[in-house]
């Protein structure tokens, strides 16, 4: 295979997503676009990539595959185009903030028949899938409850909060995947609890820093998630799956490991605290099983309709914190 | 000191108070009562004590206190004879299935100005206490989230169950009580949901067997908890307390510390699977926390209204779930 | 069965084992004897039994056996006398600090056809136990290397360095005895070095802190062990076991298991810091193990052969630290 | 910065530094070297470099360093060329198997002033490095005891073993070299025991496949030593340091950090299995020092001297085995 890629939006996810393209064999990134032409310029040249603008990457004969990385609210109409221009897409989550405008996205993505990722890197995480794997080898019987701890190492800054989307859109949205990768069935219902405690200018831009949420399928399964927006000990990521003949859990991730023990006691460092240190091997795995999939005419996954099934659990949540109220997910 | 203890009902739960009072020196178990008398006789044999019926004991000058042990139904109406007999009072919880008629006791007991624990052994177990110690200490900064997993290794007969009062005020009653011990503030409110996964016959009987809860106090600071009458893997009962300078949480317990290493990977032993040995320490503890009181003239804690609100909590859950909505705390 | 026994030495030790007799079933301790009468007096009274010299207590009708807690250069000739009243015997380790004289008393053993048990504790402790189990159900196929990690939290007083005998006769006997209970082959040959690292005081002594050795079987089964006489971080006690088929390790003790995560790290407690904090359980087993080999009529293990082995181990060590060779353990 | 480098030999560890370099900044690879030729042409068409003979590398004026991944009969001599041809050096371990030959190639280093690394990766190990950087930040006090497990997944075939130099030269080696690099002192003493365990066929090459060693230094510290060809579990590599104040371990890794648990325990994977997966890090690490110490005219670390005493300690445990006593470590 030899299959030419582009990414679009040269920040700091662009350039993790090409250096990972720069590591699969078989795959060539030919080219860069970003508004602030220094940064594609600087992105290009590490990695041999020419820097053009997105018509042209979208007109281009070399470029297979485009890896949308810009800002979200741009994510919807770049989908469509690149759809529409017979590229396939690797897309950053979330399609859109707006669950109804992801819907027409997705629309033209069917129309299209374009082929569509969304960028839940976490499903990649070497530790989560191990754990998958061991519910998906039966080692665990029918899975029956997930607890999904998921805590930021520090808040945001408030910027950042006002075109976020909010907790349950921007954070939470991974864990909302997680739980549908992981109970084996859709979620059909949603109790949320949200507070500030870690921020005031989070609680003053409307938002959250604290949530709690239970998710629940038809049959009757839970998955329980804890988010903080403070987790001064590190990037804190973890899943425990219990199921009818056991439980498996995927652990937290250190630099290295090793433990200290003085009169105060046995100290381990604190965790990988950034999102990027923590999931390296998930981005990497990511792309590479987007562009093998894209290789082998395979099925693309996470796709269009799980990144869309997400937000929809994340609205349910926001509107049963508003509400006080189970609700159910709309699909 | 020199204090008389008479254990009213000489049950599975009865014997370990029994045992743990003669292993507390200053203290003396004089007599016990049971309705089925060879239950007693033996119990009283085996620790050098009377056998005696209630009426006797509340009437013995040498009994300085009672240790309720009998079943759930005749607990509020025997808090209510040793209360007006001046005895202290040790009971194991609850106090009433019935909020009302709990209240209606602690009125008597209110008003007699009998002293009053209620057995609420897991905040004195070593690990929970040091993980309390560790909050005091500021080590962890304020609390904000804390998940409690508590799993039963297996689910009780469908008979106990319809005498239990439910999952919430017969299993999860005691992670509220760790909840309120625990968060700094009162449980305000509550979001529940319960499902029957383990085993049908709890279903039949009207009950769960598989619960989440999401309990909330006025500053915002959130407790989840997860519950299921089924872990294979033994007595899993575990606490994680996240503050805004840290986490601690408290571990599991096995027989035996070992891990065995073969080609199939690490393997340590399943854990403590009966709640007896699990909490073995919790239970001496407790009544010789419950006899350092009653020498001292201390404060009696956990107390009856530590037992009413946990009782409350639980009814606010069992709304939640019928109604599909955050309850409100009724204090 | 009702058996009565006797400790003779109302010390540390000799309170510990009397504690363990009196939760024995069916076993009765009978008398205490010391020569500081007013220790003999406080712990007789503590259980309920009589002080009694050491001469009335060999001829008593109704003491089945004698629990030797006596200062060390007194066990050989207590052994003697007790053997020869026809008394059952626990004693503490060692049997004499000079083998000839071991080998003298236990001479005595096999001719009044006594029954003696020597007090290597840990053989009794539940972690130990279980490894121990765990080899001998085949978990690691066969025994090949043994790790034995010994640490004191802190050095004695010099005084009680000149009584010891040594650390290899006082502290590495316990890992000698342990190295024997679990290589299944005994020991023929060592190889050790010993310096002082913690406190030149136990240097003035002629003694060491610091220690290593590495043990052989005819076989070439190696066992490693290393001591010193100094862990800020408590008492650690651990041991790995490598077979041809896995490996099995025992873990330390603390009081309470939690883990406090802050920005500095996630911090353990330190280890339980006292013997007979971390050897309880083990006490306890010892003891009710003597009482009921002596009831059964069975076997006792750890006997007065074992009692030897070590000693002779621990001579070799001694020697082969003097010489710079490997030393054959003269059998 | 613009460095080119040559690798000699393409085999396993030569195709592991060719990605290395690939990787570093300001390097690049230029040229390839192997007696085989497909093997040379394959790895310098991965890179981008050509294949040349060693004569047409030595004589390059676009290669200022060469990487010998020869055999180990060859390092000798290549570094005495590339030391007169006044290319920078690494070389992998060891520079001869004879300490004789080792040290005259190091003679010629000396007299022409090249630079010289050897290759002892485990220095680069981002957990060895973690725990070397507490000692050196005074966690735990002056280092006294240091225990190392080194145990390979299996045994390496017998033809490996007749020109491995034996376990201590092939395998310990790099275990010696980590207690120098932790001691703080140089070993004086070795004393060792070995044996076979594991494979008869290795004991029919004159070599052993399990073997322990104590080092000691001239102030008393001690280094004890576990090794064997065989792990079932995996790939055992862990440190720990004991020091006066306190102490610190390196743990082992698996590839995914879960844990299942059922009613047989509680169970995590076995650890990686192979020397190149477990070092991976290291490895990268590893020449990425080796270059910038180049670039910065930095010292070598580790040196010629180290490869040179690593050796020495190796011959005096071979004697110390051959002979059963303690051997000075010839300096």
């Amino acid at each position: 295979m030899n299959i030419g890629l582009a990414v679009l939006g040269a920040g700091r996810i662009g350039r993790v997503h090409a250096r990972a393209i720069s590591q699969v064999g078989g795959a060539r990134l030919v080219a860069v676009a970003d508004a602030f032409e220094e940064a594609a310029r600087a992105l290009g040249a590490e990695h041999g990539a020419q820097v053009r603008d997105i018509d042209t990457i979208l007109a281009a004969a070399d470029v297979d595959a485009v890896v949308i990385c810009t800002p979200t609210d741009t994510h919807a109409e770049l989908i469509e185009r690149a759809a529409r221009a017979g590229k396939a897409i690797f897309c950053e989550k979330p399609i859109d903030l707006d669950a109804t405008r992801a819907r027409a996205c997705l629309q033209v993505v069917e129309e299209t028949g374009a082929r569509l990722m969304v960028g839940f890197n976490r499903r990649f995480d070497p530790h989560f899938r191990a754990l998958k794997e061991a519910i998906g080898a039966g080692r665990i019987g029918e899975v029956e409850m997930i607890t999904i701890t998921s805590r930021d190492p520090g808040p945001p800054p408030a910027e950042y909060i006002h075109s976020s989307g909010g907790i349950f859109k921007d954070m939470t949205i991974h864990d909302f995947d997680m739980a549908r990768f992981l109970l084996g069935e859709e979620v059909t219902s949603v109790m949320a609890r949200a507070s500030v405690l870690v921020d005031p200018a989070i609680g003053e831009c409307g938002d959250f820093d604290s949530a709690s949420a239970i998710l629940t399928t038809a049959s009757g399964r839970q998955c329980l998630i804890s988010n903080s927006r403070r987790a001064v000990y590190g990037y804190d990521q973890r899943i425990e799956v219990h199921g009818s003949a056991g439980m498996v859990q995927a652990m937290n991730q250190r630099e290295a490991d090793i433990e200290v023990a003085t009169a105060e006691g046995f100290t381990r460092p604190p965790l990988l605290d950034f999102f990027m240190t923590r999931y390296t091997a998930a981005y990497a795995a990511e792309i590479a099983g987007f562009i093998a999939a894209l290789s082998a005419g395979a099925e693309m996954s996470p796709g269009g309709e799980d990144g869309l099934r997400a937000l929809l659990i994340a609205e349910a949540a926001q509107r049963s914190v508003k509400e006080g109220r189970a609700v159910t997910v709309d699909v």
